[in-house]
């Protein structure tokens, strides 16, 4: 168990929570006060466990851990968990995750309470991480906000007069899968010309891999000819860095396309913040300048006024931040 | 005045509600009870009164009219209004209207209730309608939605958990400015590629006309050489329905670009219904059909089956009914 314990013994509020992010990566869990500050944390590898029973009773573990040395004191409310996948909120069932096999509709709240006694919130990963950010990081005390999480995959959550905004069947926010081109490259949905297709970590690589194989001169040159799976965001931030042209071309394009479909959403929800976040987001201003210039130029007079473009605060904390913002939302004001 | 005076008689409720409808063409009020019915309606030009003065004018003295022919067995509430521009909703100021000059920061809801004595609230008409379409309408009793009003403009409103959404500056809804093609052709709003610059009245029959004067066949290879600027979307509706296969293609092509915005729509907000109103919607399954198609092929397997897309219910009467649910919405449980 990671130390910060100290904070615990510190921390006068009656009660805490237990936020749970569970990634294709790694499982991790941590004990929050009711501020979002992490009292405690514990982080597992989740590929090297077997299977789904496995994956669950770790969880079970980590949190009967986290609930004893939080204690008599400052007992666990509640914990709330992000999955990356689709969720059925309100039965606290998940319909399946990307990247880890075996989790077809599996009704994770009940067999949580059931192991552990606690009252337990699912969402996926990028409505949690986005309720963390409002109730404790970029988005605080925002009325209505985009978060954008920029790697593998492109995911959205939406905050609307205050709350999270789920849609009718909580699948709101797949701001990946907006069509920026008709019959544009194949998405890794089945579709053609989604955003992600654009922006997606695997899709930048490859649009610069495809012009260093095509000749154009780079930095990156020697990389590619070794071993052009081995180039990452990454290296394609470090040349842009170094003063690569190509590299910086694929970053201003990136943003430039992520600029358009963010004026779009300008437009439609005129909020106040737009929060981004994930790892494409290390990039910083190589990325969010060309954000911010499209959105000025392609977003309407008042809309765009009104709005900032900033990056996530809560770092690698903010699937436990905001999984315990989760448990905080859905038992405030209840018994 | 138009009679249906005889309704007013039979109705026993005790509110009555006023909706007046500004447009670039006619003013049109209307007395509504609270069940969102027309009870009595008057009609003016606005194309003849000279500025706003007399515009206001008239419309003090048809809400006068209207008042006095509710009578004090059913008293007149309060009253909505709808107009064709931005508003600031919360301080009931018009910032300025489409296609009538002379509208820059009007404190509209001040000035109609210092010369009525009645209650007054105003926003722009796509949101007003889209109020009455969620409150009497297509979208009655659903809790998220998006209406959209394809006409010389496209507008949109936005329905969540069961409320109009306007957003920080209350200019939500600009459906018509997400941007469809990067360097696309010059909209009206000064930007590109715009999705109004690809379905707008305007812009469709310009896209047919251009293709006729290149020498594509068509029924309206005539009427485009004696008058080109004579051509409408109706026009283009008749062609079609007659056959005319150029005609039928720019519908096709029309609902296809709307489909693929629908979707991106669809994606984010995980709507229950898609209500599609305004005069290019008079065009029916021409452009519904690919609407519906592009909508189930682009957008995601959950959203997707969680959505039907209608068309507008309210009719000529929905800035009249929508102004009243505006009046009804915001007295409601007020005294």
């Amino acid at each position: 168990m990671h130390s910060s314990a100290s904070d615990l013994k510190e921390n006068n509020l009656l009660e805490t929570f237990i936020g749970i992010d569970l990634g294709g990566t790694n499982l991790k869990a941590g004990l929050c006060d009711s501020n979002g500050r992490v009292l405690l944390k514990e982080i597992l590898k989740t590929g090297t466990s077997d299977g789904r029973d496995r994956i669950i009773k770790d969880i079970v573990e980590l949190v009967e851990a986290l609930s004893t040395r939080a204690g008599e004191k400052t007992p666990v409310r509640a914990l709330g968990m992000g999955v990356p996948g689709p969720v059925d909120f309100a039965h606290g069932v998940i319909h399946d995750l990307v990247n880890i096999p075996g989790w077809e509709e599996v009704p994770i709240r009940t067999i949580m309470e059931e192991r552990t006694g606690i009252q337990c919130f699912v969402d996926n990963d990028v409505n949690v991480t986005t309720l963390g950010e409002l109730r404790f990081g970029a988005a605080s005390n925002c009325q209505n906000g985009i978060c954008l999480t920029l790697g593998t995959g492109v995911g959205g959550g939406l905050i609307l007069e205050g709350q999270l905004y789920r849609g009718t069947s909580f699948s709101a926010g797949e701001l990946g899968h907006i069509i920026i081109v008709k019959d544009g490259p194949q998405c890794n949905c089945g579709n053609r010309g989604c955003l992600e297709s654009f922006v997606g970590n695997r899709y930048l690589v490859e649009r610069a891999v495809f012009r260093i194989q095509a000749g154009e001169p780079s930095l990156l040159s020697g990389p590619v000819r070794e071993d052009p799976g081995g180039i990452t965001p990454v290296s394609l931030q470090d040349a842009a860095l170094n003063g690569d042209a190509l590299a910086c071309e694929i970053w201003k394009e990136t943003g430039e396309y992520l600029g358009i479909v963010l004026a779009g959403l300008v437009n439609v929800f005129n909020p106040e913040i737009i929060v981004i976040g994930g790892g494409v987001a290390g990039a910083g201003d190589l990325l969010m300048e060309p954000v911010r210039r499209m959105v000025r130029a392609c977003s309407m007079k008042v809309p765009g006024k009104a709005v900032s473009i900033v990056t996530t605060q809560l770092g690698i904390d903010a699937g436990i931040i905001g999984g315990a913002a989760l448990a905080m939302e859905e038992t405030a004001g209840k018994n």
